[in-house]
Formats: C-alpha cells, sequence, structure tokens
C-alpha cells in the first residue's frame, strides 16, 4: 500500500461516512476517482435504492475518469440488485485502476467484484485502510457473515457503576452532551430496543430527535428521513397502547404469547410477534436472527439491567458503550447489569476500545473478549 | 509572570518532585538559581533535618548567587527550626530577586519569608506556576491549614463498579501495572490506612516494596529510606498478633476499647489507641487529627467497602484513584463503596481531573464537588 492509496482511500472512508445515518440496510461506500495526481471526481451512498458511491464518483468525473485509478471504501458489486452493478459501470467507465479497502464480506460473492474487474484487464488491489473500512460497517459485515445484527447495548451508569436508585429514579444521571451522542448512537442504528420495564419506568419512547443530532442540515435530513426501527421486548404485553412509546411511532412488539391486547396494538399499527424462548422470556436469539433477515445491521440495546443483562449473559453483546457520570450513587442503587456470577474467573474480560469525554460525562467503548 | 520565569520554575518543580518520596512531614520544595540567563545553582530537599532545597542551591552557586535570581516552589521559610531559616541564607548570600511557587500555606506565618526578604531589599515575587506547586503539596498545604492529612481513597474496580465476589475473592482484579502504581501512591504517603476486614481477608500488609516502585535507583533509595506509617482501624482489636499485617513491622492500631489484645499488641513493638466514636466504630476525624498532629501530609485509604464508604460518608475523602479493570464481576460481587442512598439529589458529585491507563487498567482521579 502506497501512502497515495492511503491518502485517497482516507479521503473516500470520509465520504462514505457521511451515510453514516442513512444508508441502511447497505452498508456506508465513498468513492473518490483520481487522474494524474487530480481528484477527477468523489461520491457516496446517500440511501437504498438510491445509486452507489461509484456511480455518483463516475458521474463527476465524466470523461476523465478513462484511465484513472477508483478508490472505493467496499469491492464493487457485481450482481444486479436494486442498481446495476458497479464492477460493470466502472469498466464501461475505463478506469484502469481500482483499489479497494475490503472484499465484500458476503462469504458467498466475496471477491465476485474484483475477479470481474480483474478479468476486464483492470489492476485490482484491496485491503488499504481495511480495519477501518470493517469498522464502520461492522453491523453490516457481522450480518452478511452471520445473519445477525452488530449488538451494541448502551448503558449509563455513576462512577460507581450503578444506573438507577433502588427507586428507579434515574433521570437524568449522564448530562447534554452524552444524551446527544446517544441520539447520534440511535440515528446511526438499524433498529433500536428496550424492554417494558425501561418503557413503563422512564417513559423511553426511544426517538430520533433531528434537532438535538448535533448534524449538518444535509446529515441532519438523511438521518431524520430514515429513522430506526423501534422493537419492544414485552414477553406479557404490559406495555398499554396509550404508552408513550407506542404514541410515537409504530413498533415492533416481541412477546412470549399473543392475548387480546396483541389485537390492540395490530389496531394501531404495530407489529407483533411472539418468540417464545425455554425460559420464559423472549428468544432473543431468535429476535436476532428476525432483525438480520430483515436488513438490520446495528442494533442498539437501550435497557435497563435485567434485559441488558440477559443479553449479557447470552452472550449476545459485541460492544457496550458504557456512559460514566461524575458522581456516586451509592450501594443500594440498581447494578449495571443483572448478572450473579460467583467467582472471579468467570468474570466477563473485556477490551476496552476507547475512552472520551463528553462534557462532564465519560464514555468506555468496550468490546468483550470472547 | 514572565515566560523565563515559567520557565526556571518549572525546572525548580522538577526539582521539587525527586523529594516525592522522602520529605515527610516536610514539604517537597525545589530552587533554581539563574544569573545572566544561565543556571548557577539547582536545589532540592532530600528529607526532613536536611538542607533545605534553597541551601542547596546556594551552595551549589557559590559566589555567583550574588546579583542573581532564586526561583523556589515554596516561600522560603522565616524561622529556625531543624535549619536556619531560608530566607536569611539567600539575603547573606546577595540574591537580587527571588521568584517563590506559592506563599507559606500555614495561615500564621503566610508570607513572613517574603517580607522579610522585601526588608533587606530583594526584589520578590510570587504566584508563578502556583497551582502545580499547590498540587505537589496539596497534602502539606491541607495540613497546614486545617491540622488533617489529605485523604486519598484507592479503589480497585471491575467496569460495573464491584471491588470483589460476594466471596469476597478479588485477587487480582487490576493488572501489575496498576499495582505498581498503587506501590508509589503508598511510598509518597505519610501513612497508609486500612481496616480489619481487608487485613484479614486478604491478608493485606500495606507495605512498600522498593524493587516494585519503578523508580530510578536515588528515588527507590530515597523511598526505601522513608516508608509510611501503616495504621490499621480494628475498632474490637479481631486482627491476631500474628498476621502479616503486624509481622510486616510496627504498625498503629486504632480501637474502640483497650483489652488484653492491646497489651499484646504493645508487647510486639505496636502503637494501640483507643478512640472510640459515638456510633460504636472509631472516630475518624480524631483519628485524622491525630495524624494530622503528627506530621501526616497525605493518607491512603486502602479499605474495603465499609470503611473506604465511612469515610464518604462522614465527608472526610479529598481524592479518589479508582482503578478501573476492563472485566464485569456481575450483580452480586460487592460494591464500590458501602452508601445507601435514597434518592438523586444525594448523589455525590464528582470532578473527574483525569484517566490514564495502566497496562490494561484505567485509573480514574476524582474529587467530591462539595
Amino acid at each position: 500500500m502506497s501512502a497515495l492509496d492511503a491518502h485517497y482511500m482516507a479521503r473516500a472512508l470520509e465520504l462514505a461516512r457521511k451515510g453514516l445515518y442513512s444508508t441502511h440496510p447497505n452498508p456506508r461506500v465513498g468513492c473518490v476517482i483520481v487522474r494524474d495526481g487530480e481528484v477527477v471526481g468523489e461520491g457516496w451512498h446517500l440511501r437504498a435504492g438510491e445509486p452507489h458511491a461509484e456511480l455518483h464518483a463516475l458521474r463527476a468525473a465524466g470523461e476523465r475518469a478513462r484511465g484513472a485509478t477508483a478508490y472505493v471504501t467496499l469491492e464493487p458489486c457485481s450482481h444486479h440488485g436494486r442498481t446495476p452493478p458497479c464492477a460493470d459501470a466502472l469498466i464501461r467507465a475505463g478506469v484502469a485502476r481500482v483499489v479497494a479497502a475490503m472484499g465484500d464480506p458476503n462469504p458467498q460473492v466475496d471477491g465476485g467484484g474484483l475477479q470481474r474487474l480483474r478479468e476486464a484487464g483492470i489492476e485490482v488491489a484491496s485491503g488499504v485502510l481495511e480495519s477501518e473500512a470493517r469498522e464502520l460497517n461492522a453491523g453490516f459485515v457481522k450480518r452478511m457473515q452471520t445473519g445477525l445484527p452488530l449488538v451494541r447495548v448502551k448503558l449509563a451508569m455513576s462512577l460507581d457503576g450503578r444506573t438507577a436508585m433502588a427507586s428507579g429514579e434515574s433521570q437524568w444521571i449522564t448530562g447534554p452532551a452524552a444524551r446527544a451522542e446517544v441520539q447520534r448512537l440511535r440515528a446511526r442504528s438499524s433498529a433500536v430496543l428496550s424492554g417494558a420495564d425501561t418503557v413503563l419506568q422512564d417513559e423511553a419512547r426511544l426517538t430520533v430527535r433531528p434537532d438535538e443530532l448535533g448534524l449538518d442540515d444535509e446529515q441532519r435530513a438523511l438521518a431524520a428521513g430514515r429513522l430506526p426501527q423501534r422493537v419492544l421486548i414485552d414477553g406479557r404485553l404490559r406495555v398499554p397502547a396509550d404508552a408513550p412509546f407506542f404514541k410515537a411511532g409504530a413498533a415492533l412488539v416481541a412477546c412470549c404469547a399473543e392475548g387480546d391486547a396483541a389485537g390492540v396494538l395490530r389496531g394501531r399499527g404495530h407489529e407483533v410477534l411472539a418468540l417464545p424462548g425455554g425460559d420464559g422470556h423472549v428468544d432473543l436469539p431468535a429476535l436476532l436472527r428476525l432483525l438480520g433477515e430483515r436488513g438490520a445491521n446495528e442494533l442498539l440495546v437501550e435497557a435497563g439491567p435485567r434485559l441488558a443483562g440477559a443479553f449479557a449473559r447470552a452472550g449476545l453483546v459485541d460492544e457496550y458503550q458504557i456512559f460514566v457520570a461524575p458522581k456516586l450513587l451509592g450501594s443500594d442503587a440498581r447494578p449495571l447489569l443483572d448478572w450473579p456470577l460467583q467467582r472471579m474467573a468467570e468474570a466477563q474480560q473485556l477490551q476496552i476500545q476507547d475512552i472520551r469525554a463528553f462534557g462532564d460525562d465519560w464514555r468506555i467503548r468496550a468490546v468483550p473478549r470472547r
């Protein structure tokens, strides 16, 4: 990999990130076309059903694409989806070289796009800034490889690891800067999920409030046009149809068994699915499979200690984002996760990815060590 | 304050920090003497009873001190202690200007040293890098102003705020780099304190192991020559005289009432003091006053949730140093502090000073907001 390749790929990744809030269920992809040391075209994928990054960049480049190098953050597609294959468009435009950050994560097509380019006589390279590209689309990659969305658990706690007082009082542990970051976490997710306890106790709605995202006009409009699916886990359908959560828009409700309440909810436009697990609770892996089948790349879990603990105990968590407020709530307050462990050897080992300040609060991003 | 003044004072502070582990009960002080843009003498205070920083620097400068500027991190003393007044030595040496980082924190003598210099016709300035100087000697400053040592509570917890499993199993939550930093915390302290629970359960000894300090030879030797007083809070004298804690050297034991056990401990060279509080526990403020009277600048509390919680509840904590290990110990594990609070409004607000990595662990330094 040359320094120039990395330079242009970094720009392509910067473009790709503009789609952070809007490309679902597609990946975020950016493209830069360079000829004789000059950028002649740039593009990024805005929304599913609209042109891919390569097409935007080729249109901008026009005739100057001939003999140029195309930098693209993901292997160009070689199949007819809602848009024609990008590999063909690159061939038609006469580019001389294609550099991809990473291959297509779908194991059934991996390498097909690059192969098609190669066969057309185009010089091909892959793996430039690959880890950055993988991180940007970690959810898409996981779904392509496993059928399941990436599960990100957001928690807000005090410095002594508590999420609420024993009474349930919890508003607000963290400050406005941390809450705005949570808004952005919701907005980038394909789906956001909570449980009946949280929705009943905190009147949580899990909505995205575009004005609180702190984004520029273009990004805010894109986020507002592609809101995440709101998902409620409510085994016994305890949350009434007139709860703020349901008034905020159509939701998906996973329960253990349908009853009269299911009909009421359906009558108001909500989807109700019975996904009973063996333990009297909703079958979380089955729900994840279903969300994956529907194209969810990233699932944000914003739940209380019981439900978040259930995801953790089942080994379903890919990433924790823990917002830590500089205060002590004391030893009677509620735990971070309901997760009874007896011996140090059972402790869940984590790897801390980064720690960053948001106002007076700090966010710790950590992933489980398997 | 000129940039040059700050430059030389930064060097004086660097010298002062060499006394971090050895000047107790005195403050850490450094001195730089500069003439015509050249450093002609440097010095720092090594140990109580030995020359102050100014004398070392003046000796190094010799005749070149005449007409020079002396930078000193603390107002030069004007009283006869174990050594003659430094103000007089500076006057005799003929320095033209004295710059101090901060005044003497003792309210009864504050400004006396600078006044004496001024009366001798020396140009005097104070307040250069004052906050850095105050932080270096925060314990000394507090003791001068209140009679009490600075109370630093060290805690080691998992990311979910737990300090041990329910069984008490806790070794080791954090890794070697964090434990070495705790060794340095002990070594800089005038006294280190724990409770009977910790000493019985973990066989804690609170010793400084010089080879584990990670210091250069000079610093290590200074630290080894001035070990902190070890203090045990054991209301009912439950810890037997043959416990590892007592075998590690002479200790101070604070109890609620003496009994036969007190005599046994005294017979082995330990000091036993009855300091009964109104609540059936040891009177912590009385113990702090006693330690202050004996010259303790910094007290390190390394205790379990009960005793650390008692310091917190009583509002006696000046600083928390929380070492966070990247793991989850679960909701049955022991809390950070035994501190029952009912409402969010009662939460102890903290200000986070810094967050720093030690190996795989992170240290959060926080101070209570009053």
